[in-house]
């Protein structure tokens, strides 16, 4: 039997010490019982402890008092999804979205002037972005910031424009970070955002500014989601978030990037860690609900063994195993795939000079996780639920409040639907630059090309599959068949939406016609790199008896999913009927083999 | 354009007149905001309310005061399912279970002298069955009811063994039916009901018994749910519900059924009702959420088209409407199903004689489609949340409510995946009985005869796939689809456990080796009776126009149902990989078609 403690020290990677010192000092909190505003208070205190301890600090520059550690800020706010929620939600509002658009949208003088009092809480703050009426569509947000002799002038033109579901904003915020749309005379350059007080020192709104509570919500009520407007309310030029876009002192607009379209996702591109973030603290629920579930279930009997007295704990059914081992694999899966994109955000973010391509991937990527990863949350954690039964509905087992506070994850910091789609148009504008400006002929030597090589790719698929028809678990296939998945949908997607772009279709159903087709691009993008994180943290594990144990998880993981698609596999002749039925049998007997490691699996993700 | 009310007057089938009136009396209640204590206040208030109408009537006999409407009670109850789901289970606990039980289990004695108290609330009770350690295995309930001197003497053997979860037992119940083991001297009788009470006039617990609440849960938390220990608490013998066993004035035990197992499963075969009134409020819940989203997602819109102002509704997006519209038609399918099975609820309990076959039908799709439906309700107001964004997470949208009130439907009156299971073992002991104690020669014909079954199978299903080739919409295709997955999942299961059993393995692995192939032959089972009721319900409809609606719901829901087992179809050859495609073109050519009709479908739910 492998001690989890080894296990944990693979999971826990490059930010092992971080984790260790981490995992000290979190302090359980018991919401249950507590109603909103005693359960706010309590975030709020638990957030002055934060403010106190490296926490808040991790993310910021050396240069005002922070450790310059973007990937340690991300797994701070990780290991923050195994307490309440609510403060991992408030912290995130505070230092990632707050302070993080400061320090990314702001310039020096932003920096030196409020860092210091955001890592210290003396400044409490919002991230006011969405409004009712725009949340996946921040382009097009109504808020208006309009310059005027040396200030700007935020307005709210009407109620579809409030700002709304603005964490910080109901009872704590002091200033907000407001997404406006930036107007020098009679000319909109886009969405720009600027630092605006939203109460005094005494808590009292300021002058021009409505705010109001959202009210209860489905969980996370620990953190204060308020809606705010704006009437003339006039804040010093020196306020706007200037790194990507100024107002010279004669009223002259100027900025590094011309297109005023490109200027505003390349400032959207800069706030990828909340997505980041998000995706980690859903992690980290999936894992403390998995960790309650097969924990009960590996002691909780039912039903006794035919002719025998001995009854059955519930994690000997294959049914329950199923259940519970299937997303045990996949959370492994996203916690690599996780560890990964925080590496490449913190070299993304730390670079001395900006890498465009680099930035991309990390954004399509960080989208793609996100939206998986607080998927597989959502649904793992019903699942863990429905395992428990009637124990799990009882607030005391943690479910409940998993449950509702995670829910969110999936339509915040970007709708999951939104954000798959995300990922697919950058792999179709990727596809595009690589046959940019084809001539007619071309063209149709490209589409010759394309069906030639459909006919190849099935030759080559049938030669996959008897070259590894012996060993369904052969990492070179299940590469295979997530890579050619991901290649083929790709190229399919491409081809029709070109066919019909040819056609005189109206634009939009041009592309709405086939977003079910877009959304499957973007999964299966996704599906492959998560695949590939996990075989490469089983290929970099030292300890050999961990790495066997890993390979086992990989192979249900792997084997898993194909199973959950084996569908699309076999509509295009990548899998065989027989083969097909043997990857399922290949599932149960991998859940039966991993049954007696289950508790280990779960104990090695150390949740204190 | 369809007037709704004409779609309305279809679903509403044969209990129109009783919806009708129900619709009229249906309270909203808000909930928002209220603690645990005010909300069971409120709840036990409107229960008062609803004792003083005909609906806690409907269900019991004309003798004590009732309407004799078994069917009539099921819908009372699937229309509270529209109010605070609260309401509905503390309704359904108070007349369902508790007053069901005495109605059932009971005789004469019992009826005349508690059933006018019941329905007037009088008398508020418990349906004390499941115990922290039995939940699923009632059969094995450990709760004693010892039989001595003219009385019974009930006891709690230990924690594990109190009764838990049990819903007016925290704060208002005055007399449980409490499920215990009947002994008699030193033999034990299996499991039997016996009215005790736990509470004396003023409210304070009987000698012996002690009451403990079960806190907060993740939702349905008007309902009041506690725990119950009996230390040799005495009733008299008449408390015993004695119509399937009895002991006499000189301590004999007598039963009109000899066998304790047989016994125990008639008992719990006329408890059935709870199972079908728990899948109406999950029908009801899932039309609630629809509608909101639906609704929604019409008005709501979110990026504009290509080189145009104008923003998109919601419902235009080819993915937004594959979210909403295919939950919608399989909702459709079960309000139809539900009916179906109401209807033989009510013809079952009201036989003059029993019809054991009939019964045994009734409880097995009572078990399915309450798992069916209840899990259908889970996903669908997950996607409905996630459908309205962060405005369906706030609690005034109502859907959070919804979401945490519905949760605990797909685990209590039976686990789905046990009920699966019921349905299977069901089926396999009809499939057992057509061939049953076969000689080895009849056995090794029969595999022959199955082997050249399956290869005739596999030729028709290619004549299937030529003769429908042209119509993906054919209705008698869809019936092929449903009707030879049943039949092949049965036989190949038949045939595995056949196999296995001939073996020397251990009784136990043969069953849970295959455990995933038995919930698949509950599941395609009850998927086809899901069809059938949806097709005789469109057939049977006599407005033409309404007809030609309910047509294409009912193809959507066909087609979308095929769509997502199509890995299934395609591993034993029932369709080919582009008909396979085709049907996925189709489900989206009907949401696309069905898109301007949503508001009707929606608002013929009529929902208060």
């Amino acid at each position: 039997m492998i001690e989890p403690a080894r296990l944990t020290e693979v999971l826990d990677g490059p930010y092992r010490e971080l984790r260790r010192e981490l995992r000290e000092h979190l302090t359980a909190s018991d919401t249950v019982g507590l109603d909103i505003e005693a359960h706010r208070a309590q975030v709020f205190d638990q957030l002055g402890e934060l403010a106190a301890s490296r926490h808040s600090r991790l993310g910021f520059a050396k240069a005002y008092g922070g450790e310059g550690d973007i990937g340690g800020s991300v797994v701070a706010f990780q290991m923050l999804g195994y307490g309440d929620l609510s403060l991992s939600v408030k912290a995130g509002v505070q230092w990632g979205l707050f302070g993080g658009a400061v320090q990314m949208l702001g310039t020096e003088r932003h920096h030196a002037k409020y860092l210091p009092d955001i890592m210290s809480l003396a400044l409490p703050g919002c991230f006011a972005m969405t409004e009712t009426g725009h949340g996946s569509d921040v382009q097009h947000l109504r808020t208006t910031a309009r310059y005027d002799k040396g200030e700007f002038v935020l307005n709210t033109p009407d109620d579809d424009a409030r700002k709304d579901y603005i964490g910080n904003a109901a009872r704590d915020g002091r200033m907000a970070v407001v997404f406006a749309q930036l107007i020098v005379g009679d000319r909109s350059y886009g969405v720009h955002a600027f630092l605006v007080p939203i109460r005094d020192a005494t808590g009292f709104p300021m002058p021009g500014v409505r705010i109001a509570d959202c009210g209860a919500k489905a969980g996370l009520n620990g953190v204060d989601n308020g809606r705010l407007w704006f009437d003339d309310v006039r804040v010093p030029k020196e306020n706007l978030l200037n790194r990507y876009g100024d107002v010279t002192d004669d009223g002259q607009y100027t900025s590094p990037i011309e297109s005023d379209s490109r200027r505003f996702f390349t400032m959207l591109g800069t706030l990828v860690r909340g997505r980041i973030s998000v995706a980690g603290a859903a992690g980290s629920a999936s894992q403390r609900a998995l960790t309650i579930a097969i924990r009960r279930a590996e002691t909780r009997r039912q039903f006794r063994k035919p002719d025998s007295d001995t009854e059955v704990p519930l994690l000997d059914y294959l049914a329950h195993q199923r259940k519970l081992l299937i997303p045990l694999a996949k959370t492994y899966a996203l916690h690599f795939a996780q560890d990964e994109l925080t590496g490449m955000l913190a070299d993304v973010q730390s670079a001395s000079t900006p890498d465009p391509i680099a930035q991309r991937k990390l954004e399509s990527r960080a989208a793609g996780l996100k939206a998986v990863t607080t998927w597989h949350a959502t649904s793992t954690i019903q699942t863990a639920r429905e395992a428990c039964g009637g124990a799990g509905y009882l607030a005391d087992s943690g479910l409940p409040a998993l449950k509702a506070d995670t829910d969110v994850f999936t339509t915040f910091e970007g709708d999951n639907t939104v954000l798959l789609q995300l990922v697919a148009k950058g792999l179709l504008t990727d596809y595009r630059d690589n046959f940019a400006d084809l001539s007619p002929i071309a063209t149709a030597r490209l589409v010759a090309e394309q069906l030639m090589g459909s006919v190849l790719e099935r030759i080559a698929a049938r030669q996959v599959i008897s070259q590894f028809d012996d060993d369904v678990r052969s990492r070179a296939w299940h590469r295979s068949l997530f890579e050619g998945r991901e290649q083929h949908v790709l190229e399919g997607l491409a081809r029709r939406l070109r066919a019909a772009a040819a056609s005189d279709s109206d634009p939009f159903d041009v592309f709405n016609d086939v977003q079910d087709h877009v959304l499957l691009a973007g999964r299966v993008h996704i599906d492959r790199l998560i695949f590939d994180a996990f075989v490469a943290a089983v290929e970099g594990c030292t300890d050999a008896e961990v790495k066997g144990l890993l390979e086992q998880v990989c192979d249900l993981y792997a084997l898993s999913a194909i199973e959950a698609d084996r569908a699309w596999f076999l509509e295009h002749g990548r899998i065989s009927a027989a083969r097909s039925k043997k990857v399922t049998a290949e599932v149960n007997a991998l859940c039966k083999a991993l049954r007696g490691q289950a508790g280990t699996l779960v104990d090695a993700f150390a949740i204190p």
